[in-house]
């Protein structure tokens, strides 16, 4: 995603976003020098931090505190974070963004209790927080997410799954913990539970529209936009909405098989990725991000009047027209 | 530990314990076949839930009430278990107490997030405790137990360090939960803060009591006793009290640098342990392992006149001065 153009739209948000910066440095600090290490490695490669984004915006329609708003803020942010290190130790992901992982830059070990810390860092940090409903909602993401991590490694390779089982594993891997940002921005910031409610649902939404659109680009962006090979889900096994379409033409099945299978030729795999982005796949799952973007901007319509409206409507349709 | 005998001390226990151990197979239910399956396969495995024991025993001081305590009780021994499964991605051990670890049964992905989700389920489930400050209790424990994790990486073949560098090691890796569990028990049955502090404290002593012999244990056991190779924790380059003391004398010294080095012969490895053994390393960390259990002990005594004082006693007791 274009980082710059995102910043522009949340420009008003950059004096707090540089709170939380600091508090997330602050947060992963600790007594270990290796521990140190990794993490600020992983701060300094930076993110979009779209989480706090979204639990800044939230609050605004509430009474809208930093000091209250940062329990909820940064613990979002390092859950992140901890999914993302727990990410590369799984994959053998050697670079993210471009930059060598932690893991390639130290080693597994000490990623994996990286990012364990992270959690339990999360977890502390919200309990600044004197609201035990908050911890609850935090706490519940984070199960679905580990949840999620574990199912994804069961479908995969598995040609055999609906559409359903596929929205199923993207909520619990992204749109669960930006429904809860958005749910725990208003939280803390005491807005009503109407309001409460249509932030979580909008989190939802626009989470399960962002996630289709980063597997489509997965698989129509070139190498360098992505800073990783196009069509890296498939080749470890992922299949995604824009594959579960077109898995079964006559023209994509054979090489699909071919490619789970683990024996694709360079060939092959090029000729696959032509067939799937030539195919109808890419705009029936472009059909179904923009529903999902329709429902979280229809959840945004209900909000109260608010300035914070505008801003969630621009980062939603951003988030879900992006192109790479 | 001979788990029998265990059993026998705290029988009147029985019945809640085994309120807990069906709580514990709730906790680890999932939506996932796989996690159910790893999961179970670690409670099967069963373990000694100490933890849980020193949460009944520490609740004895206050209001009793199962329902309020196994919001504690459940998640420290769920947090056990997920260091033990994140120790077992770490360590490439392949069995634990003589059964296949979850890592080699399925497969190091499924374990390192099958801890995760302990971990997660661990801390949403004491959220079902309406008490802030339980929760950032625990919360800091694992922050600890994760800095202690990776603090044993760095410390890992490492001679030059102090006895203060090894208490410190093992009080975030073993410690700090024993400790928290007695405060957590404490806290949730309403205890007064005295009390409180006195359970703390007399689990902080009694942990570190109990893994310094965990640590003499390793070195003088046979394999049959641990039901792993006797000295493993050298062997992976965890460097315990009983070796701190004698490092330098001549007799050990060379070897162990062998040792550490990785290029030890069956033989040399054989003789380096039973110089550690006949050596005077072994008396010294006895006698201070003996030390904390005496100020465990102390803290029992000043504990309001109840019942469980005497459980507590037996139970510090028959940590520290048991064989295997």
């Amino acid at each position: 995603m274009d980082k710059m153009k995102l910043k522009l739209l949340y420009s008003d948000l950059k004096s707090d976003l540089d709170i939380i910066e600091k508090e997330l440095a602050a947060a992963v600090n600790s007594s270990s020098h290796l521990l140190n290490e990794a993490s600020l490695h992983l701060l300094l490669a930076g993110g979009k931090r779209i989480r706090p984004v979204f639990v800044l915006l939230s609050a605004r329609f509430g009474t809208y505190s930093m000091e209250t708003i940062k329990n909820v803020a940064v613990p979002v942010e390092l859950i992140h974070m901890a999914s993302l290190v727990h990410d590369d130790v799984i994959d053998d992901a050697d670079t993210r963004r471009g930059r060598k992982t932690v893991k390639a830059q130290v080693n597994n070990r000490v990623a994996m209790h990286t990012g364990d810390f992270l959690f339990a860092r999360a977890i502390e940090y919200i309990t600044g927080l004197k609201n035990t409903y908050a911890h609850q909602v935090l706490s519940h993401t984070m199960v679905e997410l580990c949840i999620g991590e574990i199912i994804q490694i069961e479908d995969k390779h598995e040609l055999d799954q609906t559409v359903r089982d596929y929205l199923r594993r993207i909520k619990r891997k992204t749109a669960i913990l930006i429904s809860a940002s958005c749910e725990l921005g208003a939280i803390a910031s005491g807005a009503d539970a109407k309001t409460v409610k249509h932030l979580k649902r909008f989190g939802y939404y626009i989470g399960m529209s962002f996630q289709i659109i980063d597997d489509i680009l997965d698989i129509v962006s070139t190498d360098e936009q992505l800073g990783k090979p196009s069509g890296s889900d498939l080749l470890q096994g992922n299949i995604t909405l824009p594959v579960l379409y077109v898995k079964d033409y006559p023209t994509i099945a054979p090489l699909l098989k071919e490619m789970l299978e683990g024996n694709i030729s360079e060939e092959h795999k090029n000729k696959l990725l032509i067939e799937i982005r030539n195919s109808d796949g890419i705009k029936k799952a472009k059909q179904i991000s923009n529903l999902y973007l329709q429902k979280a901007l229809n959840e945004v319509k209900q909000l109260p009047p608010n300035s914070a409206k505008k801003s969630l409507q621009n980062i939603a349709l951003f988030m879900s027209k992006r192109k790479f």
